[in-house]
């Protein structure tokens, strides 16, 4: 049984499970208002690319519940202050732009007051996490074929139940095979310098009853040099009309890894993820993380405080690469045309 | 200026910088017993091959001191014990059973009681010292013409002063570039589990006043991908005859990159890192490092208790990865043959 990253609240506000304490403490917080979801989500307390999506959408509608009785202008001009608020937490991730361009583009078309936009807002809130639980699952089902009985999936980072509305990406087909009773195994890529890997992808499996083992992401071309990796299935930030795309930072070293050892590699990933504007994976912004992230441990200095250090958050891997893109819409080839 | 990783003590103790206080607090340690030097190198309190190999002569013969009184045999008895107790500390490097085998072949050669012997055996750790610093600085001057001003490194590890008697292998043509005026500056994976590029290349190359960025082991491949990196040079805790080594783990995946890119990869290490008796990197074995490594940090749980974890401290780079041997001899290609 995976774990549920995001729900409403009774009261209406965004429940969260806050990733930053996991795998020690499992922290529920109720986010109430929009400034909150965009400081959650700037401090990773979630994070991955679907699930910032449908956590600023329904951010957007915790943050306008008081506005219920505001006429239209007022309601619509509080909406478009938020939703740059929102979108301008994180950069990479595509699904986050086009969660709130859906919510802007429907409050737009909808007649009426404050009240009637809010209503509007909240089910399309609804309506993105509730397609995304369902796009999860028809990529696990698209996926399944690449984890038979037996086999053995290296993954990066966080792709699963915590980085999405409902079963993940990159780890769906792995849900799926694990519950028609195949036996799976995980390499988990701690995933460096948050640690991902090791905090969420290990802790969500685990918890599920599916067998894994983490490993410092140093340790992937070893493994497939011993043949111990049968597949690697990853999954995506923002995906380009090439087939091109971004991913957490290493995802391109495994992807050389992988072909260099004949190792089939997959990127997972909801259709939201691709986006067709951009041409190929020069145009997609990679975010610079602060250095902390890799010079401190726990409060503590393990980088000497004179040394400069790079922190992207991303990189790209280029489309020819990829064996193939587990989508929603099944295994798919570039280039992605645009569909709607 | 590079640091000082070893010496004796005016009582002739063994003193060490701790390299786990590193890079927060710099603690000079005066280890009085081979029980001691035993239990800094199976800590990591050092660590690097060099460095191990030197620390356990000089462990010898700090914990004979109180036998120069002992008869001839008590005395050998006792070098047999100690050396056991030394070689067990750590199975890859084979500088380690090097060093220990020539100080026993040294005590068994001299005559005499135990005083005779244990005066040849300080001679004998001081001269192995001296050699590596010596090697070091030709190590330096082989590797000097990869260095030149301008210059982009990537290490990965340490391969430093901090592992060897001297100014380091893999850093030691940094070390004579930078004293000859050429601007250098050096990427320096972080190196998980126990992140000796962040914690000790970074604080030794800052030590000295050359540029370094740390990164995450991750970004390496994007790094070269942007043509970032002019020459990867890492160290070696073992060469086969046949010139697969054995190195900090990562250090394959980062040798398969640099081939995808066209980065010239080259291996330093002291002559007595060439294992002739090995054919191949097959043979070479792999140390096993505690989990607790990669799944706690400051004492933290950082993956389920639930989850597995593998943390091979080493992995083996084949031959063909490797550019250049740079070694004390020049730059070295393969097959070595047994010259001792």
């Amino acid at each position: 049984m995976s774990v549920q990253a995001i729900a409403w609240s009774p009261s209406g506000a965004v429940r969260i499970v806050d990733q930053r304490a996991l795998p020690e403490t499992r922290i529920e917080r109720d986010l109430e208002s929009a400034e909150a979801v965009a400081d959650a989500i700037r401090t990773l307390q979630l994070r991955g690319a679907p699930l910032i999506g449908i956590a600023a959408a329904m951010g957007l509608v915790a943050g306008t519940r008081d506005l219920r009785t505001a006429p239209r202008e007022a309601f619509l001009a509080r909406v478009e202050e938020l939703v740059r608020l929102l979108a301008a937490t994180r950069p990479t991730a595509v699904n986050l732009r086009w969660a709130l361009d859906r919510m802007v583009r429907v409050a737009a078309q909808t007649p009426g007051p404050g009240a009637a936009l809010w209503e509007r807002l909240q089910s399309e809130a609804s309506a993105i996490w509730e397609e995304d639980r369902a796009m999860c699952r028809r990529i696990g089902a698209a996926g399944l074929p690449l984890v038979p009985d037996g086999a053995t999936v290296l993954t990066h980072c966080n792709a699963g139940a915590l980085a999405t509305g409902g079963i993940g990406t990159a780890l769906a087909p792995i849900y799926l095979a694990h519950d028609a009773g195949r036996r799976v195994h995980v390499f988990v890529g701690e995933t460096r310098p948050v640690l991902q890997g090791s905090r969420l992808t290990a802790w969500e499996l685990t918890h599920a009853g599916i067998a894994c083992t983490v490993i410092a992401d140093g340790v992937a071309g070893s493994l497939m040099r011993r043949a111990a990796v049968d597949v690697v299935i990853v999954g995506a930030d923002r995906i380009a009309a090439n087939g091109d795309f971004a991913n957490k930072i290493g995802t391109y070293s495994l992807a050389v890894l992988a072909r260099h050892h004949g190792v089939p590699f997959y990127c997972a990933a909801p259709s939201s993820t691709i986006d067709t504007a951009l041409p190929d994976g020069d145009g997609i912004p990679i975010e610079q993380r602060p250095v902390e992230e890799l010079t401190t441990l726990a409060g503590r200095l393990v980088a000497p405080a004179a040394a400069a250090a790079l922190n992207p958050a991303f990189d790209v891997t280029p489309a020819r690469f990829v064996t193939g893109f587990v989508t929603d819409r099944g295994i798919e080839q570039p280039p992605f045309a645009a569909r709607r």
